[in-house]
C-alpha cells in the first residue's frame, strides 16, 4: 500500500474539502472517507462517497415526504422488521463507494457480484505495479483433507518456507519479465530503444493472479449485505473474508441500526429445512430422535446437530 | 399536487438542515434538492439525494486516489471522449435518487427501466389519493392515421368536450365507488360501521389508469441517460416526456459537462447503417442517387432523407 | 380465457409440430407446451420453451463436457447440496419462457420482478381486449383488522353482492366509454365516420385495472424460483399466488428434483435469527423460556412459537 | 484443446443422442450442437443448448399466440424494424449456452458483460489444466505509439523470441511450481506422502494470467449481440475478438435474420453527433468546409473524415 507522494498529497486534499449540503450526512462515515484502510500485504479498502443513512431505508419504505427521524426508534423497529421479512427495495435506496486494490484472483470471485458498479485499473492502458500478495505465515494453509474447497492446519518449517520461496520468487521474475518484455519501468520510461517493446495487453499476461489490481466498486446497500454475507463468512476464502471485515466496519459507521438487522438475521440467523424443523419439533416434544429415522442424510443430521449445539 | 400541510412541513425541514460533508457537493443541484417540481396535473418530481459530479466520472475512469478536478477543461475533454465512444462504467459511478408522483399508465412504461431502485406506494397497505390525470385541452390528441403508436391532430369542439367529460366523470365515480368498496375515506375513516369494507388490495383494482401514484426511483447516471433518451425522444409518449423534461433539467444542473455531452452525441446524434452510409458517400461523390438503386427500403430512404434534411 | 379461431388454430398448429433435436428434452414438459391452463377468470399461463433440465444443473456445476446424466441419484444429491447451500448460479443455466394473460394490477406486482425478460401487449398499438378480472365469491374479502396488507373474512351477503355489482358495472362502463374515445370496436372498425377518435395511447387510461392484459416472460431457473417463493407463499396476495402455482406445476413437470429440493429447503424451510436459536437452544436443554426474558419482541416470539407449533 | 478419453467419449454421446421435441428447432444450429471450435492455441468455444430462432423475436414482439412463421418476408422486415429502432426486449426472448475454454486475461475482460449467466470451473476446488495461451507470431504485437490501448506492427527477429521465450518459461516454471506447492499432480495424485501440499486456492495465485480456465456462459441474444458488437469490433483485443469471431459463426446458423440486420444496423453502423451531422449537411450542400470552422475537434474532426472516406 505504498503510496506515491502525488497520491498523499490528493488524499489530502480530498480529506481536507469541507462543503455545506442539505443531503443525510453520517458523521461516523465523514470521519473515515479517504481514509485506506490496510487489507492483506499491499491491499487498501478506502470509502470514496455514500449516499443515505439508516432513515433513508424507511423514507423509501414509507414512501415519505420528509426524512422521517423523528422517532429513531420506530425507524429501528421497521428496519428490523424489514430485514427479518427480507424486504429488499428499501435497502436498495442507499449506496456506498469504495476504492479497493486487491489480489487478481480476490478480483475474480468479487466481480461475480453483478449488480454493481465497477471501474477497474486498466492493464491494456497502464502498467501494473510491482505488488504481489505473500500470505503472512498464519495464512498459509495446506488443503483441508474434508472440505475440497476448503483448507486445513497451518503449513510450517520447510515446507512453508520454500512455498513461500516459490510464491516470492515467481512473482518477482515474472515483473521482471513483464517489464523487459514492456521494455518499459513502472513509469513507463523507455529500457532501451533500440527495442520496440510488446504491446502491454499482451504483456501482463505473464503476470501472476496474486499481483495487486485496483478499482472503483460502487453498490447499493441490499447487494452490500448480500457481498457481506457471503464473503463475510467463515466458509468463504481468507483473502477475500479479510475485505469483507473492513468493509463490515464502514457498515457499522455508516448505518448502525441496518448493520444491527442484518447480525441479528441475517449473520448469526440459520435456516432449516421442512425435515429440519421436523426433527426440531420431536427433540422438543422429548422424543429421542437419532439420524437414522430423522428423514436427513448423514450430512444434513451433523450440520442440524452443529447449529443446535449439539453432539452429532 | 396538492401537499398536506405535514407534508408541506417535512419538506420545509428537509430543505431547511443544514450539514458539513467531505463529499463532492453541486450547488447547482442542492438549491433544487427536496423541492417537487409540478409535471402533467398532479404528478411532480423532486430531487431527493445524489452522489457525485462531472469530477467523479473523470475520477473513476482514472482510478484515481483524489478529486481529479484540478484540469476542468480536460475533464471536459474525457467525458465527451467517454459519452462519444459509449463508454458506460464511468457514468456508472454517479447516482441520483427522485420522488416522483406519476399517473399509474405512466408508471407502468416507466418500470421497463429495470436497472433502478424502486419503492412504491403500496395500495395493498394504504389508501390512494383521489386524483388522476386529466389531459389539457392541447395534448387531447385524436389516433395518428399513419402510425400506429403516435398522436395526431387534437381533438376539437364537441368531441374534445365529451371526451374530457368520460374520462373525468369515470375516474371520479370509479374512485367514489372505491371509497364506499373500501367503507372508509381517504384518511381510513370507516364511513359505515354496519359494514365490513373490501380489502384494500382489491378494492384498488376498481381505480382507472390514470390514477396518481408515486414512488422512490433511483438510478446510476448511465441508466438515467439511457431514460433519457428514450423517454425524452419526441417518439415517446407526452406524458412521461414531460417527467424526462423535468428531470432533463436536474441534469443539465448536477453534471453540466455531462450533460453537454449527452446533448451532443445521444440526443442530436444519429445512427446511419452500413447501407445508408454508402448512400451518403456517393450522394458527397456527387452522384444522383435515387431511392430504387440505393439498396434501401422506401422507410428506410425516408428516414435518411428526413436526417440529411432533403426531399425523400 | 375466450380464444379467437385463428388463435386456436395457431395453438393447434404449435402443438402438432415435431423436431428431432440433440438438446437436452424433458417429455413431461413438451406435454403441456402451449397450452394455455386456465387461471382466474379469464387468465392463463401457457409454457413457449424451455431450455436444460435436471442434469443441465448438474452439467454446469461441474463444467462437464457432457450431459452427466449417468448417475440420476448422485445427480439429485448434488442438486440438494446447491440449494441446501444456497448456490444461484448452476440454477441460471435453466430457462423457461411463458405467455400469460393477467389483470393490470396482477401484472404490477409481477414486474417487480427484474431478472426476467418481458414483451407486454401494447396498448398504445393495440386495442384492449373486453376482459376484466371480477373475484369470485370465495375470494371477496373483507380487510383484514390484524394486517394491513393482508385479508380478512369473506364479505357476504349484500355487501358481496353490491361489490361485486359495482366492480362489474364500472369495469364495463369504463370499457364501453374506452371504445366509445377511440372511437373504434375491438377490431378496430370505426365506429362514427364522423369522428376522429381519441388516440390509443390516451383512451387506455380510462380502463381498470382489473383489465387483463398479456405478455410473454421469460426468466432462468433461478429467478423462477425466487418469484415461486415469493409470490407462492400464503402472504403474498391470492390473484398472483394463483399464477405461482399453476407455474408451480409446470416446475415440478420440468426439473422434478430440483422443485423437491425446493420444497424441501426453500418453500418449507424456516429461518431463524441469532436471537431466535438460542431460544430454541434453551429450550432443547430444557430450560423454560417465556418472551420477557428471551430477547425477542412480542412479534418475534409470536413468529418463532408458530413455526415451533407452540403456543405462544 | 486436448480433449481426454472420457470426455470426447462424453461429447460423442452427446452428439448421437435424438429427441423429438414441438419447440422450435434450428438445423443449421443442431448441426453445430457440442462440437468444440478450437479459438487460440487451446481455446474452444462449443454452443451448448439454445433457444428459439427468428420467429421467436417476431413472436414476442407480437405477444402471439402460435409461432408466426407463416410469412418469412414479413418476418425479416419486422426484424430489421426492431433492430434499426434499438428494441431491445423481442431479442431478449432467444437464449444460448455456450462452453468455453479461454484464458484467464480474456475471462477477465468477457465477465464484465454482466447480464449473463456463468459457471466457472474452480481452481479452489479443482486442480488446473497446463495450458497457456501463448500467441502465435503474427499476433506479437508491440505497444502502439498513437494508442495508449492498442497494437503496433509485429515484433520480429530476436525481440520476438525471447519475448515467446519467457512466456513460455515463465508459464511452465509456475505451473511445475503450482504442482509442487500443491504436492499434487494434474490428476490429484499425491506427489510426495510425507508433505501436505499447499492449500488448492491459494496454491492457484502462482498461476500466469494466460493460464486457461472454462466456463459455462449463457446470455439472452440482445446480450448477446451487445457482446458481439464490443468485443468483435477492430479496436478489441484480439485474443478475445477471436471468441467473438467463432460465436458469430454460431450466430449465423442460429438466427440468420437477425445476424444479417445487426450486421447492417450494428456492426456496420456509424453514429454522427449533432455537430458531425451539420458538417455533413454542409458538405452535401455543396460547402467546402474545413476543421477549423466545422465546430469538431480535431479528433472528432479525423473520425468523421475516415468514415466517411475522405482524407482529413
Amino acid at each position: 500500500m505504498a503510496l506515491t507522494a502525488a497520491q498523499l498529497q490528493e488524499l489530502a486534499e480530498a480529506k481536507a474539502a469541507r462543503a455545506e449540503t442539505r443531503r443525510p450526512t453520517v458523521p461516523a462515515l465523514e470521519a473515515m472517507l479517504f481514509e485506506p484502510v490496510p487489507v492483506l500485504d499491499h491491499g487498501f479498502v478506502r470509502v470514496v462517497d455514500y449516499m443515505g443513512d439508516d432513515a433513508a431505508v424507511v423514507q423509501a419504505a414509507r414512501v415519505s415526504y420528509g426524512r422521517g427521524t423523528k422517532a429513531v426508534l420506530e425507524d429501528r423497529g421497521l428496519i428490523r422488521y424489514l430485514m427479518r421479512h427480507r424486504h429488499s427495495t428499501p435497502f436498495e435506496m442507499c449506496e456506498i463507494k469504495y476504492h479497493v486494490k486487491l489480489p487478481i484472483f480476490v478480483a475474480r470471485q468479487w466481480i461475480r457480484h453483478r449488480t454493481a458498479n465497477v471501474n477497474e485499473y486498466s492493464a491494456r492502458y497502464s502498467i501494473m505495479d510491482r505488488e504481489f500478495y505473500l500470505p503472512a505465515p498464519e495464512h498459509l494453509a495446506a488443503q483441508s483433507a474434508s472440505n475440497r474447497q476448503g483448507r486445513g492446519e497451518v503449513l510450517q518449517g520447510a515446507e512453508a518456507a520454500h512455498v513461500l520461496d516459490l510464491l516470492r520468487e515467481d512473482s518477482l521474475r515474472n515483473y521482471d519479465h513483464y517489464q523487459e518484455m514492456l521494455n518499459a519501468d513502472e513509469e513507463g520510461k523507455v529500457l532501451d530503444p533500440a527495442r520496440q517493446g510488446l504491446a502491454r495487453e499482451l504483456a501482463r499476461m505473464n503476470l501472476t493472479l496474486n499481483a495487486y489490481t485496483q478499482w472503483y466498486w460502487k453498490t447499493d446497500l441490499h447487494n452490500l449485505l448480500n457481498f457481506l454475507s457471503l464473503r463475510g463468512d467463515p466458509h468463504a476464502q481468507y483473502e477475500i473474508r479479510a475485505y469483507a471485515e473492513v468493509m463490515m466496519a464502514s457498515l457499522e459507521a455508516w448505518v448502525p441500526a441496518v448493520a444491527e438487522a442484518f447480525r441479528d438475521y441475517r449473520l448469526g440467523a440459520v435456516t432449516f429445512s421442512a425435515q429440519m424443523l421436523e426433527v426440531v419439533k420431536r427433540l422438543l416434544a422429548g422424543e429421542a430422535v437419532e439420524q437414522a429415522g430423522s428423514g436427513l442424510s448423514r450430512r444434513e443430521w451433523r450440520e442440524l446437530m452443529e447449529q443446535l449445539g449439539r453432539p452429532a
